[in-house]
């Protein structure tokens, strides 16, 4: 099948890890007879390096006219005193807007062989294996005004939602829950905010639709308690746009390696973006130390929700974790007995398993 | 010295964790020669039984008119389908506004007794001592309207600042930073709010006035991870009103043992709120099974915030830690070995090591 990927490296790490990741993909290419066809543009702060903006029509239009996207990382301490309105974190923001990526996907799972690495006690962690669906495109992070008012006096940001907004991005949890243990806990902050009761309302009209799928709802404050205290109470946990930002980054906790982690931005047809939810490091950046897995494994779930080549996606994650298992690691984290690689050499030993 | 206390038990277990901490008082009372005189008065559910709503004028004159007030738990499933404008926790809301507790603290530091107990290994939390600073009567809580609009089909909630609510609660963590190890972690999410920013800038505009004070900035997803991959990291932690909910309940599971933390509501003079930071558990309500320790350590803060009785506070922290080393507890701790006791026989083991 033919393809047509754009890659966004972005800034810091984030060329390393996707030359890594297109490492991985050629393998795929050859051995399952596929032909991608690759296009790299700016975002980010090399955007506003070159073109002023962290994000030009061009890109986007580029980004509108292919199967998927790979994303790298994007900002940096390079570009801590531009103007608000044009970080390099807006072109993130921007991109995610522009192309309808609704629904975040962040899957949380510890690697059999990594339990040690995580700050939780194993037995707290061990069978834990949830899919967190954050709202990606509205809520606080895009209800304008957000402003200075009388003078500076006075400062106001605004979570705006429609309700489709909401509808879609519930349907979306439930169908995933569908197709893992048929458990939804749904986020929200009823007890304060007037959008989460809406919401719960919403899930709960919906809940209808799947009577196979059990309901759950949680406060945010108990969510990040139990997130911790036990993960494994959760199967699929749906919520809006900034709790989901605060709930996946700690669950990835869990799995004590935040540099594996993968992400799938996804809308209602099969185009995604797709990015590791680490950052772009800019401290190691150009120096061959970068962990790649988080960014591989967002290539496999591009295989998964993009192309429905499962096959192909088993076959990476099968490969990551028997590099894994066999005791390779890059220097993000300190395995005892296990055997540290550079970038490079850590794809190498995934492209050779694969 | 003689003291006005109101007490306001709430709902579920608030009456018996409210009794155990009076118990204690009265025994620092003959102690240390002070007259406390105590007033009960209602809120949450059993004000919403009695009155129609959660919170009367007369609990609010009342609180208005004394030293300090000891408030157990607010809520309920009995309560989940009054209208959200006279829910139980809009008694809370509404007295911390009326009051202008505009500090929330909540210190989280593990018991070294109970160390075994937190899902975190033993490593990670053992140094770890936050105090947890947020911003308790502004933010998203208070910014209305939060409202639905056009048939229902928006909805929108409000996060509002004005300056000087940020300046204040800022002000107020520099001064615990200067009291402790001289180290603020402000947390924001200055990349998406306007209102972060403006944050930020008052963070570092303050920090001129207290140069002895180290300044850190984090993002709250950042946080969120941090908090448990590295807790020692932290000193004293100041957000605004709904980060600070959500990391303050995440907190907790430093602990492993949320039955036991104290939180202080205070403002500008000596007045404050002093509550548990669990809440009403209505399940285990009226067994004599409940955990009064976190409201025994929060009249503990009482004596210590709004009595400037140091010396007396510290004698019920030593007598709670001694009672926990020996191996004593209630039903929400698994501990192999301790002596499981009920709410009144713990408080007994409190009261006499005091
Ligand atoms: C960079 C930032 C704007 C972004 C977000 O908050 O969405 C990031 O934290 C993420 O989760 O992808
Ligand atoms: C009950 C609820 C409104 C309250 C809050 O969100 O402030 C509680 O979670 C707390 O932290 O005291």
């Amino acid at each position: 099948m033919e393809k047509r990927i754009i890659l966004l490296p972005g800034d810091g790490i984030g060329k390393e890890i996707l030359e890594a990741a297109v490492k991985v993909l050629h393998v795929v290419e050859e051995k399952f007879n596929h032909r991608f066809v690759y296009e790299t543009h700016a975002i980010g702060g090399n955007a506003i390096d070159r073109f002023g903006v962290p994000l030009t029509d061009e890109t986007v239009n580029a980004c509108k006219n292919a199967d998927a996207v790979l994303l790298g990382a994007v900002g940096g301490p390079k570009w801590d005193n531009v103007p608000a309105d044009i970080r390099p974190e807006k072109g993130l923001l921007k991109i995610r807007k522009e192309l309808g990526l609704f629904a975040n996907l962040r899957p949380i799972k510890a690697f059999a062989s990594l339990l040690h690495a995580s700050p939780l006690k194993e037995h707290i962690i061990k069978d834990s294996d949830i899919l967190i669906v954050r709202e990606l495109t509205s809520g606080i992070y895009f209800g304008k005004p957000s402003e200075r008012r009388e003078n500076g006096k006075v400062v106001v940001d605004t979570l705006y939602y429609e309700r489709y907004e909401i509808e879609r991005i519930v349907d979306k949890a439930f169908q995933f829950a569908r197709m893992r243990k048929k458990k939804l806990t749904s986020v929200d902050k009823a007890n304060v905010l007037e959008s989460s009761r809406v919401w719960r309302e919403i899930v709960n009209e919906k809940s209808s639709l799947y009577p196979d799928v059990e309901v759950e709802h949680l406060l945010v404050d108990a969510a990040s308690m139990k997130l911790i205290t036990n993960p494994s109470q959760f199967d699929v946990l749906v919520t809006e746009n900034m709790f989901g930002d605060i709930l996946s980054d700690e669950a990835s906790v869990l799995t004590g390696s935040l540099g594996m982690l993968p992400s799938a931005s996804i809308r209602s047809d099969q185009f995604g973006l797709y990015e590791p939810i680490h950052g772009s490091a800019p401290d190691i950046a150009g120096k061959g130390m970068a962990n790649p897995i988080g960014m591989i494994l967002s290539a496999a779930l591009m295989l998964r929700f993009s192309f429905v080549m499962e096959e192909e996606a088993s076959a990476i994650e099968a490969a990551v974790n028997e590099t894994l298992s066999d005791g390779y690691h890059t220097a993000d984290l300190q395995i005892e007995n296990g055997t540290k690689l550079s970038t490079n050499e850590i794809t190498e030993v995934i492209t050779e398993k694969l």
